[in-house]
């Protein structure tokens, strides 16, 4: 299709085009890396598969953002973003449908299904902008990236040619493997990985060299394979990497599909228990489609069995639907896709083996696809590694605090879902430890209980790491320092670990109306939110953390990258005015950190020149706190966030969040706070730097 | 450029390809029409003129919506709309940026030049979700235009060929008329315009017949000159049709920059007056331009006189700004565009000599640019008039009542936008009746006072209709029939002759939350809403109600088009389910009309199909009212629309809006409120339709 050829060496080469590989790829290629991407498949997926994107990964496509490739009047502005408007986030949108809520059918003693409960996708305590699960195909969720992928490709100054797509494809990889440090070939000690692929068709074979290998290949991994040894076949269980957990004898059936029907949630998301004939889920979709999980269970002898995987058909499944949507009519028409699965829970033994070919996504973990969360989390591990890459190959991280802490965090994440799936499932299947005798049957109170209390972890904003260097909780060894006891105020709701809370706050600069979480897009710096409560109070503590930003001694004057380095493609605030050529220095001074200061203090009696430097340079990033927040009335419009943050307008605080929305470190706003903030960001980014190899940015 | 050249007859002409000609050409396109329009410059707009997008015109284009022209799996879905997400609005929405508030600047008894009050741009007891104003240059309001009409053109089914921006360009209109039926020329009752136009670089000439022409082609309208009569040069103040009111010696300078300044609010919209040397305004622009407004004046012998028209410059202009913006710095760097212009409001005596050649935006109304009404009251003109033109050219509307209504509307609200803007625009240059008698001296607190108590009718949504046969007021002649009590509910507070106000509400199909406003995108049918309050009481009156519109007596079924004969390229709502033969057919029915059902009982205690038909049959437009509304905290999550509304939850109500988003008619949900409604349509609907020429739709 195409004679683009693959390059000798890149930055990382990353093995599967499903959401997994094309997160890795989208970041990566935010932060201006050279990928190689292949994939086996000759096209992209053209319908069904993972179709569920939880309200956790909606909040983080949208912090991606979307490339402007507008041509700008007057040429470039400097130290203005490239990145307007929702990007990956509103094409899905626009192109996907919502579920708000579940309801939940059963046998009733007069109905044989009836509504028993509802619930909602994602409950009210659950603070999130994007309340719903969004449902489309995972062809136009990988759409979606691959067009933001070119995209961003337009803005990288010297991007390795590739396909249209961004992928090479059809190409399987026939190994892969971490050379040993050879002092004759220098190019080991910083591209090690050595890969080879075969082009589908052709049958031609490339060597490639990269620092890193990301192994997004699916259940089925070979780069697990090439890695953990075995033999072909049963190298997920055996080799220096297994996949651990089981599988159930239990099958299902899943289809898309248009149907007539008098079944009146159909367009909802239902979980629906037949009083013999086995369960079903349907979920609505976009262009009017319906998927059903269909479980495919069979009378024998008067017990009730799975139908054996092999020789269940779409026909099968269609029949085994009717069956349990009984009493309601449901006439199927067009059919989009149909697949078969087994009910199983399996996780990696290890995600790397020398942290230079990792592993991700369905790689590492795969489970039942019923309560929509696979892609979810495998798409995440890849945002979740990105940015950790980059502060490694740019020379600022520390790799052997960074790369482990991927493991440690997303296998966490991993093993919650594998626990909540395991038992969801069988429960769901009719299988739980305390269902009923009858057979088929099922404690439905016991299911919508546990639907109902996971509803946190499902909506992805549960998903939340422990103490370790770059989550500064108890146990993380920056706690056990000399300002130890500036960490976590009393009172502050905002904790290491978990992701950012939003909150709409009034960017002073320009007026505007904006959602704080929001206002920094991915581009790979930590963003520093100091709230600075009421500048009466806390004005002599900001003028100190100014100067002590201004120090030598400063975080962020230790960790510095080399000159031209930058963090992203994306650019840092338009800082100073409109003076350009101020902005442009502001960001260059250092892109891997961004200060965001938020007021409580009316902005009507004060100005940003007010604020010392370097805050104020910040100027498109200094917010008025008086937006009325629902979740918190009492506050009315005075310092709303403050109030929910839980943050002492007198006091105020410092809170980081790292580039991936996590929130890594909530400090006092005293010198303690910010000395301890000196610890925290030194237990995991470089003093010195080594030039960085081949730096482009 | 192309080859493709204009057919001989066309439904409608239009004249103009600025935002008046696209939104007519956009609208009547989306009804199925075939257009011929003509620009005489060879491309659209690259640069500066309007630039400003208020509230209630953001509102009117998410309504417009975006047809989404993906391939459907499986094929085309009828019964579902091709209207997907927010088209022509978010396009702009993405590439504009807001303004949200206004500050002011005048000198003090301390300071050159200080901050001297603040005002939202759109204030917070205007209800709408838009909440500011959007600016970007017109040239990218008219390609988010034309990328619309060309995705809708496809969906046409015997859309004539244009060249591909849909536009015949460059073009001068050579002639125009109307001409008098003539039994030998059997087009003439139909298509009785003649049109001469001509290539501006061909000079081949065509002569196009068509039922209507609208000229959208600006202050010195040839459309205007053509009917009016009268010499090319004066025509504007002689012939049948005259430009009435006055301009004055003020002028004006307005260029987009890019600055660098110390100006703290150079992002936000400000109002700026110098003590002597005039004054300014400024708005923030996409792309980080500014546009300035700049009075240019000078002193000559101790008096303070205009620069004289011709001899304003760029290099003048800049050298005003600067001085005005003293003690601030300002220096310039590039400069998209410049023009001048002068102070002046002038409306044309008649929009129409014959309701078949007819003018609108900048061709009937022009005054001066600083309020940022003329765009928007221009687009909104022809969304007014071609809803209008759809039920008359298909047979249904009486012309001799529509497309009167036409200038009675708009001509009310661009007579009420001269007298404000005459007032503002001499105030802001310091010639207000009661400005100091310094020279140049501004009267600020009346200048702010204005602007504030004019910002209702500056968001667009204070733009309101007086009675007429569209809108059941007083002073309608349907308020004079036997159930003129009916009409209007005390303490309901949606009133006739205002924009239906916006409120969210679940929708029970599917449980999504949605604005009840942006439900039924602009498909030419009128909204009947049935507020049906508690189902306890109101259940006997939605019987009734139902079975009167199942009678052949009711207007649903006295007004109804020819066989296939559709409202727009837009379809109806997926009714029964997923039955897709019968959502075709209760769509098919009458698509001129459409029932949105809003229930105040909680959902949870009733189901769709206990509504009575045809209600039900609605399925997609079934409503629950339980979504908290900041503006009605006290209802909570008890019917608050209803609430906001101010509809008896015992009583219900029936809320009729028009296409255009307008209350028509508010009645009691009784039998002598669908009687009145009965009334209300039979004063502009045809009861015994012609056969329709060349029904298409």
């Amino acid at each position: 299709m195409t004679d683009i050829q693959p390059q000798k060496v890149y930055d990382v080469v990353v093995v599967g085009g499903g959401p997994a590989g094309l997160m890795a790829s989208l970041c990566l290629t935010t932060f201006g890396f050279n990928i190689l991407h292949i994939d086996e498949r000759a096209h992209p997926t053209t319908a069904g598969r993972a179709d569920g994107i939880q309200p956790r990964t909606i909040e983080v496509l949208r912090n991606i953002g979307g490339v402007s490739t507008a041509p700008v009047p007057g040429g470039p502005i400097v130290g203005q973003s490239p990145i307007s408007g929702g990007g990956v986030a509103k094409k899905m949108i626009s192109q996907g449908v919502r579920v708000y809520e579940v309801a939940f059918w059963d046998p009733t003693s007069t109905q044989k299904l009836a509504r028993t409960s509802r619930a909602p996708s994602c409950p009210e305590f659950v603070d999130v902008v994007d309340n719903y699960t969004l449902l489309l195909h995972q062809g136009l969720i990988e759409h979606a990236f691959l067009d933001e992928i070119e995209a961003r490709r337009t803005v990288l100054p010297d991007a390795f040619p590739t396909p249209p797509s961004g992928i090479f494809r059809p190409y399987t990889l026939q190994n892969c493997r971490t050379l040993p440090a050879d002092a004759s070939d220098p190019l080991r000690s910083t591209h090690p990985v050595e890969t080879v692929i075969e082009h589908g068709d052709t049958k031609v074979k490339h060597t490639i060299r990269s620092r890193y290998l990301l192994g997004c290949d699916g259940a089925k991994s070979h780069v697990r394979r090439c890695i953990a040894g075995g033999q072909v076949g049963d190298g997920e269980w055996q080799g220096l990497i297994t996949m651990q957990g089981e599988a159930t004898d239990i099958i299902w059936g899943v289809l898309d599909a248009r149907v007539k029907t008098n079944f009146p949630d159909i367009k909802y998301k239902c979980l629906i228990h037949s009083k013999s004939e086995g369960s079903i889920m349907i979920i609505p979709r976009e262009a009017n489609l319906v998927r059903f999980y269909v479980q495919l269970q069979k009378t024998e002898g008067g017990k009730v069995v799975s139908i054996a995987r092999d020789t269940a058909t779409q026909d099968i499944c269609i029949a085994r639907a009717k069956k349990i949507f009984e009493p309601f009519d449901l006439e199927f028409g067009y059919v989009d896709w149909f697949s078969v699965y087994q009910i199983g829970q399996r996780i990696a033994s290890q995600y790397t083996l020398d942290h230079r070919i990792i592993l991700g996504g369905d790689a590492t973990h795969t489970h039942s696809p019923q309560a929509g969360q696979g892609m979810n989390i495998s798409m995440l591990d890849m945002y979740s590694l990105a940015w950790k890459l980059n502060l490694v190959m740019k020379g600022l991280g520390k790799p052997e605090v960074l790369l482990p802490s991927y493991e440690h965090e997303r296998r966490g994440i991993a093993e919650e879902l594998l626990k909540f799936d395991g038992a969801y499932s069988r429960l769901f299947s009719g299988r739980g430890p305390d269902a009923s005798q009858l057979p088929g049957g099922v404690d439905a109170e016991k299911f919508i209980q546990m639907f109902k209390q996971n509803a946190f972890f499902t909506s992805g904003c549960g998903a939340i790491y422990t103490a370790n260097d770059l989550n500064a909780l108890p146990g993380a060894s920056v706690m056990t320092g000399p300002y130890a006891r500036a960490f976590n105020p009393q009172g502050v709701k905002l904790l290491a670990g978990q992701r950012l809370i939003p909150g709409r706050v009034t960017r002073v600069a320009d007026g505007n109306t904006v959602r704080l979480q929001q206002e920094v897009k991915m581009n790979g710096a930590f963003r520093i939110h100091i709230f600075a409560g009421d500048l009466r109070s806390t004005m002599p503590a900001l003028e100190g953390f100014a100067a002590f930003i201004n120090s030598p001694a400063s975080f962020f004057n230790r960790h510095r990258s080399s000159a031209g380095v930058r963090s992203s493609i994306v650019d840092g605030p338009a800082a100073v005015m409109n003076h350009e050529d101020d902005a442009k220095n502001i960001h260059d001074i250092n892109p891997f950190f961004t200060f965001l200061t938020i007021v409580g203090t009316h902005w009507y009696e004060w100005e940003i020149n007010d604020l010392p430097s370097p805050l104020r340079l910040y100027r498109s990033q200094v917010y008025g706190d008086a937006l009325f927040d629902r979740r918190v009335p009492e506050a009315g419009t005075n310092a709303p966030l403050h109030h929910k943050f839980g943050i002492d307008m007198q006091k105020g605080a410092i809170v980081v969040v790292r580039p991936d929305g996590y929130v890594g470190a909530v400090v006092d706003l005293s010198k303690d706070g910010w000395l301890g903030l000196n610890d925290y960001f030194a237990g995991f980014l470089n003093e010195k730097l080594a030039p960085v190899p081949k730096a482009r940015f």
